[in-house]
């Protein structure tokens, strides 16, 4: 415990910090519930420290008191461990010795003190769901930054390129294996992105654009990449020791039961809602992809039907700003639209029920990829597939969004739709790709890093402000920090402005990792430098998200996990319809590396559907032949899941059997009997029991009878030749 | 055991019987390896008798002497099992309960005593591998049928159609479940096959051939089949409790380490072969599965291509006779080729040099049905996708054929193929596949049954006309039978001819029923009768699959499985073809329900590939979607098996921390302390240790002062719409 106290000091040796935030509730109903809240708090062990928040808010910091009371609680969850068979070894029986064996990291620690705090009653915990049910002004639970750690953690960050292992570890150990694994992903990404960045740039100078050998090699790539991050996922859940963990599954708080049940063999109540009433709920998700698809559809193409007309029809004035209108457009409609959508989604997901938070996730994670998938691809294969090969057909029938330069024209031939000898512009798919691969990524970038930070300074000032004017009027609500005791002023300043911080969610950033991946495989043939930009983009995303995590978020709550969950799937997926377009793109566009050239005419549909046959057929067949080649491998951590299995049986069997269980039984026992005592039991045994077994049982008195007679009748079968020979 | 002895009264309670043959052994070497052999059978409990056999060789009867020793194999055997995950509960540590909990049934009481005969050494079984180092002698080692329940089943068979759970929980209490999983497969294969016939006959008479709707249904039948199977698999698993069982290995014998290494963590001395090198081994599969594609294309191609000009061009005598030529030379070369190429692959198999018989197997079957799949699907896919669009085009090429009836053709002109002008046998494609629906069907039946019955019987007639003529010369090896006593005398006999049974191996069976679905997936389209065959096919098949065992086969030795193994996975990929081949075969004849007319000229690549491509991804679409639908599902075994797994935790939890172990502590023990001793301790408090965090949480001294203080706090904070609203 003492490296604990150290690491924690500034901290004051607080667990958990909880808000309770009590605006809208009268302070009759606000002083009963904080009441029962500390009450609840008290009753599984925890000590309590109550202190003035910021706008009528309480922060309540809790620790445990008890060593032993805590040791209890990780006992009693590696046993759990154990009987869900995450843990290959039973725990010693003694709680203290199974501590000792393998101690407690702080991750550990917080999870199951997070769990003491908000696990279910029934289980002995206190069951504090913030802003559910009876705990409506129970608004986080947080753990403090350590901020320490954090400062040498961003240092040694901004010095080194390649996280090893151990820093993964560290992570891990802080932060809880939900957020290591986007770490360790993020990490091997980057570093199997050197590979198409180095062969990527060298194909743009050797090969030029649409290479069929770079789009083969980088399809390969994927493939490699995904079947070894599959593995890795295994290895460090077994390094972990969280493999498997998926099959503990937490009861969601909002799930409605349909009726309960008593199980028949357990006894056990069960509250269960039937799965088909949820496939049919699931159902609606079908309708919701087609709106979906529908509403973003629509707004895209009418953007970039515009956006053509402006920029290649139109020759009126004020053309070199009218261009930006679609893009103005795209990027107020989309976000709104997205955020409608997603709330639908939300909704729908909601309405499916799910029992587990995992199930949740995992459903919600695929609406969202789906509206993902949308948004940042359709741009560019409408480029890549309606307007290149089809412009010349389509841009006659443009003059539907003449309106938008009606006004700033100067006269109608402006506005008129070439009717014949339109050329595309065979650049757009390129910049379009270039857009999505570089200038997206700076712009998602300061999106993330810097607005916030810009907004977090923008709200301190004009809180500053508030107070000061406030103060000088002189009816202003108290100020929380004014009866802070001096010693504790600047801890509680640091908790009211950490308390005030978003909440971490992962997924977020794991979704940005798969986006990104999606244009790697779907579209870098088209620019082959795409994974330089994405290499140099993901250094700097790592180092941001560490700061991220350490300075604008709120102490994530360690969560374990064994996989990086349902967006390995996505990751899947993105390869595979990576195979088609890479192939069309490469079939279509491959014009001795000069890219489109807007001459579609000699394009045969055929060949386009064949090589795209092809393409997806030997992606498939190579998926299969990596994942069988490296299922037969040997890693680390399988040889690690295999030794502590071995070693688990072995100790097991030696202690049921003893050491000496594999040795033999004395041979002939019956060889002591005499010949006289043979026949008398012989005798008896015809008088006592004559059946016919026991009859041909008793020929062959000894296995030396048997040999002996065996030889015997040898002697006499053997052939002729046999004889002759001895 | 009183049920066990009456059942197998007739065989005098032979566990198994071991045939010793010493035709090629010199006598002296014989006896001493005969001595070795019945030392070793001794040694690990067993009763031994020797009696005569046929040819040279010795029958050894051997039954487990001891119900001790025999009940504690059986105990370490399920301990295993639950070491491995495969029982949930830990067997009850004394092993007499433990089997009364769990009686024996008879297939476990032969795998235990086959696995003490069998088994290594090390682990205190006898290691006796048939056939095998110094075991050469022992031929085989089988148990007796069981005649009385053989008669049951068979007649129970004859007048019953459906078989339920309860009948397939016979047979693996009497075979063993990998025995069992063929016919449960078989079963529901069966059953399912009732609504394709019925759809089939139906759309058959009013939708004619190549109808897109059966097309359509069919494939999603063959879908909702496999993976409703897959989870029949899983839920016979947990009710036979073998779920997982695959993780138990067994090491082959021929397996040959390359180098031998002591692991580091669990000091357990492994003996390896590099998987890499085994990948390279591997690669030898390619240039296999080419020359396998060769020649059995060639010939099949070129039978195929004499037929065609035979039946088709040739017009000159005995062309009806002439016309048998090619299907003659398939027979003869398709067969010899098979043989030889699976010669190949057992080689190629070996050199691969698999650890465990599991993978051996595993990696034969895939090799076996890439065989096959080339002799039973080619020639229909060669009818289909090239004689009947191409056929014009190719039959002018056909004189290169003219040899085959040059000695018979009256004239040239008789030989000459058509220059132009020849259209196809629009029902060619049809017959064939009604052939290999119907005629193929019985032909195997026929090879299966009759034919060996046939043999058997000829080669008693033989043996006894031989020993006739050897009696009368007097010369001849001496009667096996001559000094048998006569209440043995009639089991000695059937013994003996048991012992010259041949094993019976599942997977040909298997195999068997893996073609057929395939004909079914692949090319019923052509004919949707193909349903209906099958369904009577094996209401046959079943039947006579059983007699097959109980007559034809030694009693196979029980082996557990937890599947069909790796024919599932080849069940996935007939389905997959199914769809692309499917929509192929519609798209390319579906001519108003007319079947092929021989005018392929308006077909069109791209309309064709276009088909396949929504066919095969509305496949994949479709088959996940029931796979997740499926899943989402429960079932009895599912059930049984959450049961099972609740039942070990709640017992566990409660032996650990007893009945009592959620209760919570009682609240507030610091409430006793009364206030003088509480200032004196923070006055001590302070003096021994003043670090801030004692500081700090020092400041409230229990929850009710922390509840004081938040309401006050409360109070004072609170937003004065809240006041005006008290």
């Amino acid at each position: 415990m003492a490296s604990h106290n150290n690491t924690l000091h500034d901290n004051f040796d607080v667990d958990y910090v909880i808000t309770y935030r009590f605006a809208d509730t009268t302070k009759a109903e606000a002083s009963r519930n904080f009441q029962d809240l500390v009450q609840a708090l008290a009753r599984v062990g925890l000590a309590i420290e109550v202190r003035n928040g910021e706008n009528c808010s309480l922060l309540i910091f809790v620790k445990v008191t008890s060593d032993d009371r805590l040791n209890n609680a990780v006992y009693r969850s590696r046993v759990k461990d154990w009987l869900y068979g995450i843990r290959p070894a039973q725990p010693d029986r003694e709680t203290q010795n199974s501590l000792t064996n393998q101690p407690l990291t702080e991750a550990e620690r917080y999870r199951i003190v997070h769990h003491l705090i908000t696990g279910p009653k029934e289980e002995g915990n206190a069951g504090i769901i913030p802003i559910h049910g009876q705990w409506k002004n129970v608004e986080s639970i947080f753990p403090l930054h350590d901020h320490t750690f954090n400062k040498e953690w961003i240092k040694k960050w901004a010095t080194v390129t390649f996280l090893k292992v151990e820093d993964l570890d560290e992570i891990r150990n802080r932060f809880g294996e939900k957020v290591a694994y986007y770490f360790a992903f993020t990490q091997s990404y980057f570093a199997f992105l050197i590979f198409p960045a180095a062969f990527g740039f060298s194909s743009w100078v050797l090969l030029g654009h649409f290479s069929s050998i770079y789009a083969i090699v980088n399809c390969l790539w994927s493939v490699v990449f995904i079947e070894y991050w599959k593995r890795q996922e295994v290895d460090l859940g077994v390094r972990w020791g969280v493999k498997g963990v998926s099959a503990i599954q937490e009861k969601r708080r909002e799930f409605q039961h349909e009726k309960e049940i008593k199980d028949p063999i357990t006894g056990e109540t069960l509250q269960v809602f039937p799965a088909t009433k949820r496939l049919y709920r699931q159902l609606l998700q079908l309708p919701f992809a087609v709106l979906a698809s529908l509403a973003l559809g629509v707004i895209i193409a009418t953007c970039f039907g515009i956006e053509i007309f402006l920029s290649e029809v139109y020759s009126g004035p004020f053309k070199s700003i009218l261009v930006f209108l679609p893009t103005l457009m795209l990027t107020a409609l989309v976000p709104t639209i997205t955020t409608i959508l997603t709330e639908i989604a939300t909704r729908l997901n909601d309405y499916e029920n799910w029992e587990t938070t995992d199930a949740y996730d995992s459903a919600m994670t695929q609406k969202i990829f789906i509206l993902n998938f949308i948004t940042s691809y359709l741009p560019v294969f409408l480029t890549a597939f309606v307007y290149v090969p089809f412009g010349s057909l389509i841009v006659p029938y443009l003059d539907i969004f003449q309106l938008t330069a009606r006004p700033f024209a100067g006269n109608e031939k402006q506005l008129a739709t070439p009717k014949s000898g339109f050329t595309i512009n065979p650049a757009r798919l390129r910049k379009q790709v270039i857009y999505f691969a570089v200038t997206a990524q700076i712009v998602n970038f300061a999106m993330e890093t810097i607005v916030p930070y810009l907004k977090r300074q923008g709200f301190h000032k004009y809180q500053e402000l508030k107070t000061e004017r406030a103060a000088k009027k002189g009816g202003a609500a108290p100020n929380a920090a004014a009866n802070d005791l001096p010693e504790e002023a600047q801890f509680l300043a640091r908790v009211r402005s950490e308390a005030e911080l978003d909440v971490y969610d992962v997924s977020t950033d794991l979704r940005e990792m798969v986006v990104q991946f999606g244009y790697l495989t779907l579209f870098s043939v088209v620019w082959p430098v795409t994974a330089v930009s994405f290499l140099i983009n993901n250094w700097v995303e790592l180092r941001s998200d560490a700061v991220k995590i350490c300075v604008e978020m709120q102490r994530p709550t360690p969560h374990r996990a064994d996989s990086i969950g349902p967006w390995l799937d996505s990751l899947g997926f993105l390869t595979w319809i990576g195979s088609i377009s890479t192939a069309a793109l490469v079939y279509l566009f491959s014009n001795d590396g000069l890219g489109p050239d807007g001459t579609p005419a000699d394009i045969k549909g055929w060949a386009l559907l064949l090589t795209i046959f092809f393409s997806e057929h030997i992606y498939l067949v190579v998926c299969l032949a990596v994942r069988l080649a490296l299922s037969k491998m040997d890693s680390p951590g399988m040889q690690k899941a295999h030794a502590e299995r071995f070693m688990v049986r072995k100790r097991y069997f030696e202690e049921s059997f003893g050491e000496d269980a594999m040795e033999l039984p004395p041979p002939m026992d019956r060889e002591k009997i005499t010949r006289s005592s043979l026949e008398e039991e012989a005798r008896q045994g015809s008088v006592r029991s004559s059946t016919p077994q026991d009859h041909f049982w008793l020929r062959q008195r000894s296995w030396e009878e048997s040999a002996k007679i065996g030889a015997g009748l040898i002697e006499k079968m053997a052939p002729a030749e046999t004889k002759k020979h001895q």
